[in-house]
């Protein structure tokens, strides 16, 4: 979804597709009458609620148009250059769920938070753990983060309201639901990926030392709700169809509304980049595959909706963190400097955690069979200082 | 929000002022020019997001002319008796936030989950514990609720796949925001109460065998994303001003950005009716008082965005299940039955949790030093058995 400010019509919001350096107007091409659709509105959600029938139909009619040298000259108007634009929220985010599907990620946390136990719970292995998070404050890729304050503890003795300083990033890949389901009723594995869109980044940031005050009994809250930013594009499924691999072995065997839906493993090379706020080049602090998660979206789906609950239009489902075995596969700060004590060298700067002023942005793309390269959408997001009349520090005896 | 199934305007959707036993119609007061608002639509959201002026001045007009006996023949044809209209969710729920902020609910869990503990976790008396529940299930009263599936663990042994065993009631009393707040900018704790619309009744089903598998690390899930049911009538805050009291007195004191609010307790009589499958009248199993909240709703909003978290016209923010010190005076089955170990006499039917086919009534009111008594729209919801189709149980050891 994107406007064009400049423009005449007053820059009125409508839906494009991205092609390279350029992004093609489909509200200009319904205009025209060559392809149909709800396109000329401010988010996807109209056009995802159609189904796989309907997206293909686009697709197809878009790759005809694209390849037609003949359409050349009715096309054109409708491109326009990616920096004449603004992107924005690409759609409506109905709820946003959070699923922790990694189990480098689980296994790095439960070490760094549970020293001496065991790194993972009893329930991880038999179901893909999940909870929502605020759908009201998912961003678009470009938008500021402002460090957030909340309440602190420090050295178990005394409690602060101030500014977080374990500001991290997660790097996650998340869908996108389409095709709604009823409630009451649950979706069958082999039927979750027909509910779905598309696929975009997500940089779920957190407050580290907020959550770890807060999440007992109830879970991750402030420490996770000040912002999540996605891409401004969501990538079709099916365009990743040549990406799609075989999941890792499961044991132990889940239960059988879990069985199956293993074959949608997406081998997506993903990384994270840094640009430090003292300046210097972007560098990159992890790289990494998405090829190997544990748990999956059809799984994910199929126990989302096992009780009963429904899928909206616009509901995004995040993998939770991404993360490799090796050092330097993580996907966030936490596990990249095991929780602090391990700073990283950034462009020769010392990071934790981030700092004001500190730029992310996750990248990902797919190398399919035929050598063509697939990028995912990135997610940019700058940090900036707390706002001064919320840094409110006191201290507190507990 | 209601329509009119049997009228011949095909029954569109629009605003009502319940008045007793009747709904006044304001799309038709609208149409004749006696009220001014987007009442011709589903949603309460637009006239909620206009803020307390417009509020105000909308149930003044509606009060003179209530008054007004010369506008009787004006009005009359806008009223309909409450058996004619279909009842709708009243607003669009944006972000459904669920706080846990009875102390001696909390308290009940703790002895009942952790037993020989210390019951109340250290976070517990310095912050409004809260998570994020599933806004795309809050439906209206009348509802049915379907007997959630999920992982069920046996005896620590055995894993099961099937209908929950203990369905469980949570009564609980609602915010609802009208005037939205902007991201990254906190809301100050004297600010709070300008951003609700208003007041609902909500009941938090909860599958308690789902819940206690799936909580760790990341809060409850399946296990009360099935359902969450809420009145089809919002009581503007400012019929609730008579009902204020002032809260419990808070120790320790908690940080300067949660203090204040503190004349916001609600002096409102809550119950909870069963009506038992087997049949029989309806029994009150459970009446309590809002008034006693250790947490209250200035502070959760002050909580909420201390982060920067925006708030949206349309959250929903639950204040946990209300349960008073005495027995008889608790919000769930889960206390009134102390985890099922004590079965409760329901007309002559035992009860630790809910069968299919039970019906539940969540009540409240306010009897306001006039003497007049202002109800709270009910919320009632039957069980149904789980569908066939989902009822897959197989063994599994863990």
């Amino acid at each position: 979804v994107f406007c064009v400010p400049q423009e005449s019509v007053a820059g009125a919001d409508r839906i494009g597709v991205r092609i390279g350096d350029h992004v093609l107007d489909l509200a200009y091409l319904v205009g025209q009458g060559l392809v149909d659709g709800p396109f000329a509105v401010g988010s996807l959600n109209d056009f995802m609620a159609l189904g796989p029938d309907h997206w293909s139909a686009v697709r197809s009619r878009l790759t005809d148009l694209l390849c037609d040298p003949g359409a050349r000259t009715e096309v054109e108007p409708g491109l326009y250059e990616l920096e004449q634009v603004v992107l924005k929220l690409p759609f409506e985010v109905a709820d946003y769920v959070d699923f922790y599907s990694s189990l480098e990620h689980a296994t790095n946390l439960g070490r760094l938070l549970r020293p001496g136990g065991e790194p993972l719970l009893p329930n991880w292995r038999h179901l893909p753990v999940g909870y929502h998070g605020r759908a009201g404050t998912v961003v678009p890729t470009g938008t500021p983060v402002t460090r957030p304050c909340g309440q602190l503890r420090h050295k178990q003795q005394t409690l602060v309201h101030g500014p977080t300083t374990r500001l991290d990033i997660e790097l996650e890949v998340a869908v996108v639901i389409g095709v709604p389901s009823e409630l009451g009723e649950r979706v069958p594995i082999e039927e979750a990926p027909d509910h779905v869109f598309g696929v975009v980044l997500v940089n779920d940031w957190s407050a580290r030392d907020i959550q770890a005050w807060e999440y007992q009994p109830l879970g991750p809250f402030l420490g996770k709700s000040f912002a999540t930013s996605v891409a401004a594009w969501v990538t079709p499924l099916a365009a990743l169809e040549d990406a799609r691999v075989e999941g890792p072995v499961q044991d132990p065997v889940p239960l059988d509304y879990l069985r199956g839906g293993r074959s949608w493993g997406l081998a997506l090379d993903l990384s994270l980049g840094l640009c430090p706020a003292e300046g210097g080049d972007e560098q990159q602090i992890s790289s990494t595959s998405f090829a190997g998660m544990y748990w999956q979206f059809p799984q994910q789906i199929a126990h989302l909706t096992t009780n009963g609950a429904s899928l909206r239009t616009g509901d995004l489902l995040a993998s939770g963190t991404v993360s490799g075995p090796e050092r330097g596969s993580e996907g966030s700060l936490m596990e990249l400097t095991w929780g602090g004590a391990e700073p990283i060298d950034v462009a020769g700067h010392e990071r934790s955690f981030l700092e004001d002023g500190d730029e992310v942005v996750l990248r990902g793309s797919a190398v399919v069979d035929t050598g063509v390269v697939i990028t995912l959408g990135e997610v940019r997001g700058q940090v900036r200082a707390a706002n001064a009349d919320t840094v409110e520090v006191r201290r507190h005896e507990i």
